[in-house]
């Protein structure tokens, strides 16, 4: 199994940004900055920057395509699955015939795409051809190039090294992109979204149990109600996120099918009987994760249903998380004017006229996130009802919105946890307040004054804005020992033996 | 101008449901239930139910669409559409040659169907054709058949009257069923939403004058901030209002535009030239709303562009709603444990176990009917983006969506209002308190003391759960009379002069 | 088990609006139409039409959420499923006490609920209390006063059957809505929706099969492609099928979790330990479909993710429906100036002006659908992210939408498989004429005179307007004889061996 | 006024990823690479990347918010807009008392702000606070430290310009935020969107007259019917755009519409009477374009309403945009297998497998900018009907969208116009074989033989496949000359005289 870092494209994304890189890009050599190198595709030659690897076809996209600008590039996950991708194939492609030298050499950079150094030289937006090809098209050219580079040959001669004849050998633009959206979506799903669930999830579990003798008012219609711990009002929420990572995880099996291996409209024109199967072990093995090939490649090229399933498991998580942060938020307002039964962590001044505002920031920016999901989903639906006889070509928009959501929710988890599950504390204080002010307690008396009497006391207590104990006193149903006896809060927060 | 009922159609869907209907609705003479009568089209001859007006076309799609049941069939609104659109058509065909009887028999079978007459001929569902083409024939065919028992010819018999020769003449369902979408939105917006909307806006408008002096805290993040009038709080929620008028209007223009004239692809061949001029005055003038002729036909029937504009609006007027739904909920939310600055009106009794509870269920009822404008919305979007060529073949749900939308927001409006709004009383108990409480009215002392004496005053008060007042003369930093000067909530709602 | 018609609600909507229907609804004996009854609540009387059996809170929401009219009515399979989980609370509180006599009446009036007997009892809309709690109460008023009836007493009396205290025994709405949302949905997931999606599979399957040896043109972008098989094209839409059942399917275990036993807030207060278990083993017993008991009966009241994630799922299938109906109309666009490559059954006439128009009415249904399951998603989406603390309020909504998702879906899938799929034909001629037209075959001569040369043939060919066969003999690449036996299309539709 | 690059965030974000900028970031003097400077808030001291000008508040937002990265990041026109208000305040502050030679200096750094020569200094993400308060103390800190730098001061010192009392003064983060996503999108729209819709609609424009005479086939449920010309379809894609252009600017008013003098609440304490009217003609000065201060304060802060109404407006957009591509797409599919009616331009290499394979990449790229915008909408949807009380918490990931819908829609429409419109050629052969074939023109016999006699010679020649010339003259029913001069599809797209 070859190494892939799993916090890759988060560092890549830095660097892209970042004048201080540690480790260097690579270039060709030798060469001067403003430099051009010439490039040609079967519609004639192109200038291409001398300091990049692209060939004409990356650099005619480039042109074309002045779409969102370089934050609409293609997300860095799929550059990595695009090198894992390649230097699968040609690994395969060695049983197939393809020369073992050119193998190696195309595996060398594929590996180069992989540790993200050659992030610079895959420039093309999202918004370019439908299915890809382009990207496919970029991918292709820069390995082809540095493979050249490699073995000492000349930029843009595609000798030895043919980005068609040899990078691409036995695949199509149309197989290799739900590949790349498979294995990247997979990959940032089981080694960035679920862990991160999952951290969240054990937070909040921390919390139940801490919380589980707290008796609190409960709420329905944002009325008072009748009580519970606060304990099972957080093991509401864990249960929301185990299931939640159970959704997503039940999602997984059809996007660990591989459409590789049907080349251009799902028949395997061009390539091997046998070489799906085995391109989807060597991704398996390369990933140390079990993808498959898919059994139907026409489904796997002409629809992105297993996309829109996912998408459809993250925008139920997303709901999830926007009722845990609002309930957060909302047990934590005050500090003297809100419900004050939870303290969160005060992370950062608030206002800088108002001191001692601190606000649930980190409930906002979950939110926020969520409700980006949701928009993603939209987004990803839309485009996966949109397919053609045999070729969906929403393909690029789809991939880059099923990659936002699922980055943005494991990024969201991380922070909601570390900076606000964490660290929350109940408001003992002011959930006492309320539980004992509570008129809903009344409730407990039924067995010993019946209801009618309740309702009596209860109404009294509210006209008169006193308590529920001393109504009961005043209006002569017992005495005050008696009510303390009665009216216990705990014996209420379960079913009758 | 003709008269129409402005509440036609809710007397009229009444009347489906309830046996004890007071107008009879109209059927063939001389009929004995259970019979058949034998109706024909190009496909050949059909059984039809003999009470029933419809003729072969219409049961077809009875027998070919069994999508929904009787829950999805077309809007009641759409069908009087039908029925203003066949009036006018009628009148304007006899300047174009239409025989005066057979127009004054069409013109009399119209208005019953504007009147609701025949509502329970109307049974197609909104699953059928997407150009809406078998409901037009439904209409065609009906008012042919009820013009031919009128003129005392033999139903199904197309004599004297033909559903297509004159009942649809210079017509057709690409043109017509665009056309009635319009009359019935245009018809109810102006009828039911808008004069809902301004009774809204008028019920708060009412709340914000009487609520003008009471000062209350502010929240922002749901957190405590410095403080505004309750009158002030309201006023938001007028101007939300105010605008969402203002946005229905402004979406109205291209809503009044109508195809007809178009004909099967726009052109308008087999009309009149000014036919679509003419008959657009005629609409005008029996539903007493301006309406115009599409400028250019062919986006009118390939596009419906003008209907995802006005579920635009409305899907910001449903977000405004949830606003303002929103907070008034929160803000009556208690009795004892919410923040209990807004007494609601109780409309039933709550919990049969918990004496003095109210729910704010009118507040619940408008945020769901906002939800599903949302939704609405999106099925709005996703069909206005599916024409093809020629033609949009999403019209039927189109029309059903944004229909719905409309009544909805309509009814919850008065419902809102009527059952909630104009029963809100403010609660200056607990309004006070909260103010009293807050900390951030230690705002008010930084232009006498400074910002760090303030701020160390506090967040004292939080630390030991006192008040401003008492840390401010604990402190050192003056009298109580001099707080008392100083911090004066009223002076904090408006710009310094 | 009890025998519940899996039909019941089509024919119950049918009697809603059908004056000959043959089993009568249910009333009071003895009423005349007109009169009214006294029922009352905690709020005071309240005057009912004699006729029907709801009391005082029934009467009370008719009058307070006018909203929608009878079109938003609760669906049906919602009052079904009020009907089982009365009839199970009453048979499983006999074994904590309930009299066996009351019971009994109980069951059997909860019986005729399930039958539909009562379907005109049940009046009140969508747009109410989000809790679902008048519906929970309509459903107590209803059962009462038919089993007072049935044991001869008199109705508003609430004796010797009283709606709270025996038919909700044991209950509340805050659990009980939840539970009837996921019994009805469960239901006509399994006997509606999933059969009917099975029907389509299979009907796509057969057509799968029949066309196995019918080559054809591929398309991608839209544009003429390698060739595939008409079969293969069909294999991707069963793929489609078969995997949208799987997704339904791994919605269901979390659907078919109940929140009954949960009560006012999740805790249980005033239900009986082991009450949740049985009750569910009894809904199980009924229904014949397993359900259990919701673990965790917080999440269970407050959120309603399950849901959430069953739209997701539907959301899903109704992306690949609107691909597979998409392509079928695409196909057969025509007659001479489209595609033309199937012939769909033609079930209407077409215009009445151009004669020989047919028109895929039923992929336009059906694609109405799609879009309307979208929009409905939208709308659960929103709600499910809405609830607060102990509970949801958008209960009705939420069911509303995923029922009519379900219920649209199921409908659309048989009509689409009976009036469309089942009768499509292909049109050998129309698919072999493209076929031969098309110049990517040009494609198979590769391995004999090279890339290069191909290209010059093609591109000659597409500017001559002439064949590839031409072309390669006037070019002097072969011999006719040696074109047709290079240029194979049933030997492109598979990787080499 | 001042001077404001149209397209400065282009070269800004050019300049981001791009090593080979020509004009250089501005930095503090004096500093080495790796170096740290400490900055102070009320939390205490906090290390500062020495070369950047930012404080302790935006470098804390940077570690408690690690969500999506550099590729989150607020877009560059609300920095821009950023630069533009403080520019404005400092100006309009001189007239209320502050310091003219701070003011000044404040001016100077404000405008390197909008010149984009500070832009690598707001490194902050959406996901943040939803207040958006981080960004405005983002660029407090930046620009007050600027102007320290530019008055020979001390960095980190906050003298002789504090970021709170100088460069925030009569602000709050709640009234700077509404005001800047009012700016920068009114900005972006009126000099990106609006003139590349124009740009647009011109181009459909002139092939609208270059095509009018061109007749062809018309097209309704995807099947032949009556003709139209060439010239008037496109006429339809015109008005589209042209209606898009109109609800563009119908909801710019509302956008227009300024909170800067709400402060924290929308009472406007601590800011001046006459403040808000002052600096929204500031505004107005500096960038040319009319901007009015809100009315209603509480309602600017609260709600975002405004935003919510764009959206929908660019969505209708986008529904357009998308049936325009559409049809272009499948107007121009083929080459041999396809409509073939239109010729689009050839951009780059189709397939390296199939020569003469040319894809609509343009027509790709927008129909997945449209769906980008649709998803955008639905986030923007959500976060608008999220406000509570006096805030709306939602602000960047709203304003992230909107910038993000308007950009997409604006980039999309110039490369739509330039790649793929401006060189679409009519194929008159395809169109007129179609037309020619088209049993659809039967239509024009009626009038010479009869409804039902045309019916037979096009169900003939539908079963023969021959033409209606073949058949109109073998049936008999006249000569082929008489034929032609009756069947003129020229004649048969418009209204009769």
């Amino acid at each position: 199994m070859l190494k892939i870092l799993s916090a890759h494209y988060y560092s890549s994304e830095q660097k892209r940004m970042n004048s201080t890189s540690s480790s260097e890009p690579l270039r060709p050599k030798g060469v001067q900055p403003g430099e051009f190198r010439q490039e040609s595709d079967t519609f004639g030659p192109v200038q291409v920057p001398a300091e990049k690897y692209w060939g004409a076809q990356t650099q005619r996209s480039l042109q074309n395509f002045r779409i969102g600008g370089p934050g609409e590039r293609l997300p860095l996950p799929l550059i990595q699955a695009f090198g894992i991708l390649k230097f699968a194939a040609a690994s395969v492609n060695k049983t197939f015939g393809l020369d073992p030298k050119l193998a190696g050499a195309i595996e060398h950079a594929a590996q180069e795409v992989i540790d993200g150094r050659l992030d610079d030289n895959f420039p093309l937006v999202v918004y370019q051809t439908g299915s890809g090809t382009q990207s496919n098209m970029n991918s292709n050219e820069v390995i082809a190039n540095r493979a050249i580079d490699l073995l000492g040959g000349t930029l843009g001669s595609k000798k030895p090294v043919h980005p068609n004849d040899h990078v691409n050998m036995s695949q199509s633009s149309n197989d290799t992109f739900p590949t790349v959206m498979h294995i990247a979506s997979v990959l940032q799903i089981r080694r960035h979204l679920l862990p991160a669930m999952e951290l969240l999830r054990d937070a909040l579990k921390i919390k139940q149990d801490e919380f589980q003798d707290i008796i609190k008012i409960g709420r329905t219609h944002m009325q008072d109600a009748t009580p519970l711990s606060l304990g099972q009002e957080f093991s509401g929420y864990v249960t929301q996120m185990e299931y939640g990572i159970a959704r997503v995880h039940n999602a997984l099996p059809r996007l660990s099918l591989l459409a590789q291996g049907g080349t251009a409209v799902g028949t395997g024109l061009n390539t091997f009987k046998g070489f799906d199967v085995k391109i989807a072990e060597k991704i398996s093995e390369i990933t140390g994760i079990e993808f498959k090939t898919a059994p139907n490649k026409f489904e796997a090229l002409a629809a992105h249903d297993a996309l829109v399933e996912m998408s459809g498991a993250l925008n139920t998580v997303a709901c999830s998380l926007m009722k845990i942060a609002n309930d957060i938020r909302q047990l934590g307002s005050g500090p003297r004017c809100g419900l004050g039964e939870l303290v969160l962590p005060a992370n950062e001044p608030g206002s800088s006229i108002m001191p001692g505002k601190v606000n649930p920031t980190q409930c906002e920016a979950l939110t926020m996130v969520c409700a980006q999901v949701m928009g993603n989903h939209t987004t990803i639906t839309f485009s996966g009802a949109s397919g053609h006889c045999e070729l969906n070509v929403f393909k690029p928009v789809m991939a880059k919105n099923l990659l936002s959501s699922i980055r943005l929710l494991g990024d969201a988890c991380e922070s909601f946890t570390d900076h606000c599950v964490k660290g929350i504390e109940a408001s003992r204080e002011g959930i006492a307040r309320h539980l004992n002010d509570s008129l809903m307690l009344v409730t407990a008396l039924n067995p010993h004054i019946g209801y009618d009497n309740c309702a009596k006391i209860a109404k009294t207590a509210h006209k008169n804005q006193t308590t529920l104990k001393k109504e009961f006193v005043d209006l002569g149903y017992g005495s005050a020992e008696q009510f303390e006896e009665w009216v216990r809060p705990e014996l209420m927060i379960s079913p009758k033996k």
